[in-house]
């Protein structure tokens, strides 16, 4: 076999991953997320798309700060202004990137930008050049590509690539191509397009239809070099192309890929699981590498016989992608120093004594109630932590829970609102219904509740429960997490946290469609 | 475009999706999804596996009994006994299939069935005309045909064709194989076989690598006229292929497909539900068709583009799978009569005037701290009642649970054990705990609890939680399913449920790996 080449693991958990509905995260969330995919040796992390908010400015930066190993990308609309601030954003960058875009499809010119094609590819040659004074490394990306006409991609390709983009992605914006399609369409492209050769060829497949990783794949036997793609296919509407699947699929049949990829394997699932828990978005049991039982086999005589068969393709196995790697890492007697190794070991920075004082008396509270704490626990506890600590107008204080067969549950919970003290009193259906509904008395918020769940944290009857809350009002969407041994508790927490997120924190922003 | 063929959707969600680790269902579970998918159109049942176990023997041939419109199916290995128990359970059907298997790789059949491949021939052919003497409709299925030789499988399927089988499957039975790989192999079986015209070619894949529908429609595009696919992916390890994205490829992409299924696609999403509240396996949001967000989109100029371009691809909408279609169907002055005929419209049978009378006013109670009973609610409440009616030894009948910040949280349970009712109480990390350690100092099971999880079955606050407990005791995993408003009284009846199955009913029986 030849010498492979590089597969370009672009990860997009942050820009299009967080386009999920409710799924926005915080810079401090976002931080954690880029270091445990800079540990997983990703290439290029998308980490937002800096012109759409402050926030997502100032998370771009942050992570451009921090992340040395893996380029740092911003995406960008092809016009001035969206470019001088992804270029300002990434400017701390050891290795930074621009990725900008613009619509190339009739009725997206026509409709959406109002643009004639010659005027579309002025401005993009126009934004490539700018971002090139920026930096070196600089993507162009056709947006609806899949149903541009080939001669005008073809000339716009030309005309950045000549303009200095050093990255062409061609997208499949609406997920509803086929491998061979795919792979056709990209392998033309490649043909036709003059420049072709200077250039890394990159793919971005949304999964409408389920074929986001065949159709990345496709184009990758087409000869792209680039593949988008998300921790646990997480993405707008059916998501965007897992990256533990392509990485996998790549890995497990070296014997049909002339390519490899630099990915630590062994990160994939601390990474699912970090991304699992910072959005609320669960991963389904029978999810391929990721999920829960991915790896259950039920049958010796399988195993054995792909051992046997190694020549035939390379064998996963549950322990190369970091599963059974969580292990008991601390206890009641664990001391302030191992608290804090631990937490840098899992890429959690704390940013001051008086942080980690708090965050050590929350563990020792934990550790009380609970005889081993997983990593899985002190990700919650943190994540928990930093929750808390940005909310401004509710915080919970503490609760008394009454529930008996026959009268309906009762709740009492103290607030701080604004930081004053106040409780509040409520029954329910159920006592997260009347906790709800008690906290409602006092916040008056109007707010529908769009998605209550639950997720045991690791297993045994002791463990966390981490609660999800998704409350949705005047279009506006937003998550708040909880997580605390007692799930009334933890589910007040995350209404709690929903409802700041609601008042305060994160804008309705733009979601550009790449 | 010339007239389409038929593709025929094969579900084997009743037995290999119920090979997932604790996705058991019991009879009257199994006849409810098999009226779902007779509703649906599905055109094969695969019922189960009749030689695994008196119950499985029950479940088929309950739904050869119940079900008109689809063919009911029973695997059966390539052995007399096997076979005709299969043809005993489909007796009743109106139109019945045994699907008989035998392992033809090398690996398979020196060290799992220690016979010559002239033997397994001989075996094959001896199982499929034994087949016939029951039906007309025979399938056969080369186990594990992926590392099969070429040459062998030629033979034994010509073999098995002049036998009589009338459909050949090809099964990737470890998920590895890739779109263009395993159209080709179809391919060119289809093109060597001697009398492959005469039959009818199946595919059945694995989702080891998130291939399986990739694989399963490149298997289409080479001739394949079959697809052995479950709802929801559900399947061993990452699943089998899904049957909504099958169908909705085939469908959207008509531009590329020359076959058209017969199904009613309008049930997909309530099928996709019912499968996931029976087998307690949520579906991701980002799951294409049937996850939340599937259809969430955030941007208007998407679908306004995918209306104006009607000519490359059919739309796909959101209400055309079902969603949205669950409606505010009864509240608190609903009587007998209305509750009765939305029964019979789910599909619910009601066996009784008393299994009536104790539904209905089961019902009532939720109604009363209720103000909306959806759908969702009625297939929650039934499925407790179903639950509940088949338990032996342990019943739940009443609860108290107090928590307090700064204390332990108690729990006070009066259950049923062996018809006689006794109290326990204990305090817990949460409530949930303290009510499994109470349900736990008088069952004294020593099980582990593997997964615990909620899912709100409707939205709003009053919603009902219904919780999903996994324990596993001596290498045996159950599931256990309770639904409440009261979410510690739904994880209690749970895990009472998960106990019942761990001590009686479902035994650990065979999975073979077709």
């Amino acid at each position: 076999m030849s010498e492979k080449e590089t597969l370009i693991i672009f990860d997009t958990t942050l820009r299009d991953g967080e386009q999920s509905p409710g799924a926005s995260m915080t810079r401090e969330e976002k931080l954690r997320i880029a270091r445990q995919l800079e540990k997983m040796r990703v290439d290029v992390i998308e980490a937002g798309f800096a012109a759409a908010s402050p926030g997502d400015f100032e998370a771009v930066k942050g992570i451009a700060q921090t992340v040395r190993e893996s380029t740092v990308c911003s995406l960008a609309r092809a016009s001035e202004k969206d470019v001088r601030t992804a270029g300002e954003a990434i400017a701390p960058a050891a290795r930074g990137r621009i990725h900008t875009f613009i619509a190339t499809s009739p009725i997206h010119m026509e409709k959406k930008l109002r643009m004639t094609p010659d005027a579309v590819l002025e401005a993009a040659v126009a934004a490539v050049k700018l971002a090139r004074q920026f930096t070196d490394d600089v993507e162009f990306s056709a947006e609806d590509a899949v149903r541009s006409e080939t001669d005008f991609l073809c000339r716009i390709f030309e005309a950045v690539i000549a303009a200095g983009a050093s990255t062409i992605n061609v997208p499949d914006t609406v997920g509803y191509s086929l491998p061979e399609v795919w792979g056709a369409r990209i392998r033309e492209l490649i043909e036709r397009v003059k420049g072709a050769e200077r250039v890394i060829w990159s793919t971005h497949c949304h999964n409408d239809l389920g074929m986001a990783v065949a159709n990345s794949l496709a184009a990758v036997q087409a000869g792209a070099r680039q593949v988008e793609c998300t921790i646990n296919g997480l993405g707008e509407r059916a998501g965007n192309a897992s990256l533990e699947e392509i990485v996998m699929a790549v890995r497990t049949r070296a014997d049909l890929f002339n390519v490899t990829t630099r990915l630590d394997i062994s990160q994939i699932v601390p990474a699912s699981k970090l991304v699992s828990q910072i959005t609320g978005y669960p991963v389904q049991p029978n999810k391929a590498i990721v999920g829960a039982n991915a790896f259950a086999h039920e049958s010796g005589i399988h195993q054995d016989g792909v051992l046997k068969h190694r020549e035939t393709y390379e064998i996963m196995r549950a322990e190369d992608v970091g599963w059974g790697a969580n292990k008991l890492v601390l206890g009641k007697l664990s001391g302030r120093n191992a608290f804090r190794t631990r937490l840098e070991e899992l890429g959690i920075a704390i940013e001051s004594e008086a942080q980690l004082n708090q965050a050590f008396a929350r563990f020792k509270e934990l550790a009380d109630k609970k005889s081993e704490i997983f990593d899985e626990d002190l990700q919650a506890l943190m994540s928990d932590e930093e929750v808390t600590s940005i909310n401004e107008r509710f915080r919970f204080v503490a609760a008394c829970f009454h529930s008996e067969t026959g009268e309906p549950p009762r709740a009492e919970l103290t607030l701080s609102v604004d930081g004053k003290e106040t409780t509040c009193r409520a029954t329910g259906a159920g006592p997260v219904d009347a906790a709800f509904q008690a906290i409602e008395s006092v916040a008056n918020s109007g707010a529908k509740l769009l998605l209550y769940s639950v997720n045991a944290i690791t297993t045994g009857t002791d463990a966390q429960g981490e609660v999800t809350v998704r409350l949705s009002r005047d279009g506006k969407v937003t998550n708040g997490q909880g997580a605390d041994t007692d799930v009334i508790v933890a589910s007040a927490k995350a209404y709690v946290n929903a409802l700041n997120r609601l008042y305060g924190g994160v804008p309705n922003k733009l979601n550009p469609q790449v």
